[in-house]
């Protein structure tokens, strides 16, 4: 098993299909008497948030306490340590106090990974700048073969700023290498010409979201940030919701059994409508619930809770 | 047993007299070697709060993990979600994430109905406006019956801003049906005529403190928020604290077990002297110990934790 | 064994060594199967902390989970409670919602001494303005007698604005009962004239550290905090790292086996340079460690953890 999850990159097929296998049998903890697994008990897990994340940070202190870890939250964004201190001194103080995982979201791209160098604990990317949330693509391909029974051969089109987004980026390097088929769309100033190819080889580029519709086994909308629809780059928020947001006219141009996915927050009204988002091939909330199972298991393997 | 606690008005007396009794148990624990029950071990408890109140969230987190539960701090006020998010897609976020129970303190009159609405799990009002906050009814009550030995025939004065006033508003609607009889107490700007027939057939107005205090059991403080102090329905502070403060002499002039009640935390000086917030009669800290019986009581009981 | 632990003072030799020996103890603990302990379960700890500290707050936290206590984080900075509410009654509301320990940071000298008064519980001030912090006095006694074997006649250097220093006044009471010999090194204007004398007889003062160096068994650098640097008392920056700044020359200037403390947030390049911090010679990285057994120690001697 791998020590750290930084990245998409980081899991092979084997070790990623161990981690959904393993999520699968975490989510039957949810229907027992007794939701606890004493599996981590006496490990701490800390939450290093640099930026705020409460979904995120929520879901992993789920996990980790229904694996009956201790959860420190670490919420470093104003706070003094933050400001005087260097990452790599929080890193060896945090591990000085016995952090065995430390959960980190951080402004920075390559953030996780520096973290990494420095401690002798696990660590888990939850998301650094624009680079990768690799948790996110794992509850994704989770949700995906969990409705639709399989990941190879999906075509799943990732539709945004992708230019952005660390979740598209994760998505591309994990399903790729589970044998799914990722087409990117949005707008051509959001889109790098050479992104796709330097991602994954079989990775195809699109601007016109309906073009993708008809052929397309999951759609995943990227959730647009607000502070970047004031860049000169991106559309008029009405230009954007007009030729690449959800609406009920283009879910219905999607096959009978294809799936809508966004990773939350959804702004109702700008990527998605509300008539997407709440229709039942809407995973949204699954995608949430998944979250956490999908976060046990990364915790459990990660910390060797199977040895235990 | 109900599932959710939002409101005063959905306790019956048997229900209210249920949850004060399992309280008087709960309080037992305080006292044995083991202080923990593990009543309530694998379920999740989340505070969703959208306003500050420390104090509250500390008196149910305290509650749940003396249950054993997990416990989930939101603070949703100034984080990402709650900006880009609506109250549905939060509350449908939480449970999705495993929320057995979501305490939830919102600004909105009426927000706690709405999340009720939207989860399978149980939601407890923990103050939404000026609306109710029925737990701190609950604590009132209990603290009475404690002192007073009973509840009915209780004669209750509520000395303050009623107007804006969610603990009036619960103490109101659960007093009157535990056969307590409510006297409302204050400036006429700050009692509307028709507020206490609107709320329990039986309840009074008087806008003359004196009066009142020599036929009261109780007399209840309301915080003066000082924030309402510079509107114009209001007093000015000085002529508020000599007409609606409770002094030492005021005090005097209540019957010889007339307790005194103030829901913390006090602006001491302001509607209570601190000879009367330290006086033997006072129940303010008594108050704070019972909130942590009510709402482990609370928290058992929508929990169904008597079925475990 | 003494109820709260406020300051250096008091502590007597027996004592602090028992809590030494305790978290020498305490830190076998890390090297189990099982991490945990179950001497404090039922108990709740409450960090009650008027200033952020995260990584005071972070340990106490990591320490008291370690012995099974329930911990709850009261952050009073910015909290309305904190606005409306004097120490006292939030003092008396956490002790009457159960916590059984209040570990305290205040920006006011005095603060922990004034809350003790009020609680039946443990208080452990976590540093209280400019006053003391003992618990890093002790962690530091417990790293100097790990490293070199005695505490007993080592000669420490303690460098830098030894006037605001909470750090620096703990260490001086704590040291001098432990038959340590402390000399107080830093800029004349940061080190008043009658301070040594007046916290322990045998510490002396010397405003040239390179004087002091040859004969030291600990350098222990203090953290320059950037906000008092643009007072007219403190040398100009360039000019403090010059004269009192710790680098690779001055580091080999020291005794063989000599160590150098920092108690974190290090400012890396003001009063110690890198190369100082990552030499083996540095403990601060023990430092870290060693504050959780020393936290675990105190705690659970406190609350009566060994008659349980």
């Amino acid at each position: 098993m791998i020590r750290h999850l930084l990245s998409g990159a980081d899991l092979d097929a084997a070790t990623a299909t161990r981690i959904l296998d393993t999520a699968a049998e975490m989510a039957t903890v949810a229907g027992r008497e007794v939701k606890k697994l004493p599996a981590l008990r006496g490990r701490t897990v800390v939450n290093l948030f640099y930026e705020d994340s409460t979904r995120t940070r929520i879901s992993f202190e789920a996990a980790a306490k229904r694996l009956s870890a201790d959860v420190i939250n670490f919420s470093a964004k104003g706070s003094s340590v933050a400001k005087g201190e260097s990452l790599k001194d929080t890193a060896l103080t945090l591990q000085a106090m016995g952090a065995d995982a430390v959960v980190v979201r951080h402004p920075a791209s390559g953030a996780a990974h520096r973290l990494a160098e420095w401690v002798d604990g696990s660590v888990v990317n939850a998301g650094d700048g624009t680079h990768e949330h690799p948790t996110q693509a794992l509850l994704d391909a989770y949700t995906m073969r969990s409705r639709l029974g399989r990941l190879a051969g999906l075509s799943v089109a990732v539709v945004g700023d992708v230019l952005h987004s660390r979740v598209a980026r994760s998505n591309v390097l994990l399903l790729s290498t589970l044998g799914a088929k990722v087409t990117l769309v949005g707008p051509p100033t959001l889109i790098p010409v050479d992104i796709a190819a330097a991602l994954a080889p079989d990775t195809t580029v699109c601007y016109d979201l309906d073009a993708v519709l008809p052929t397309s086994d999951v759609v995943m909308m990227l959730r647009v940030q607000r502070e970047r629809m004031t860049d000169s780059y991106f559309p008029s928020a009405r230009e954007y919701a007009r030729r690449y947001g959800l609406d009920g006219p283009r879910m219905r141009r999607l096959p009978e059994h294809a799936i809508v996915m966004h990773p939350g927050p959804m702004n109702r009204g700008m990527e998605i409508t509300p008539e997407v988002a709440d229709s039942p091939r809407s995973t949204i909330v699954e995608q949430v619930a998944n979250g956490v199972s999908v976060r046990m298991a990364v915790l459990y393997l990660l910390l060797g809770g199977n040895n235990a």
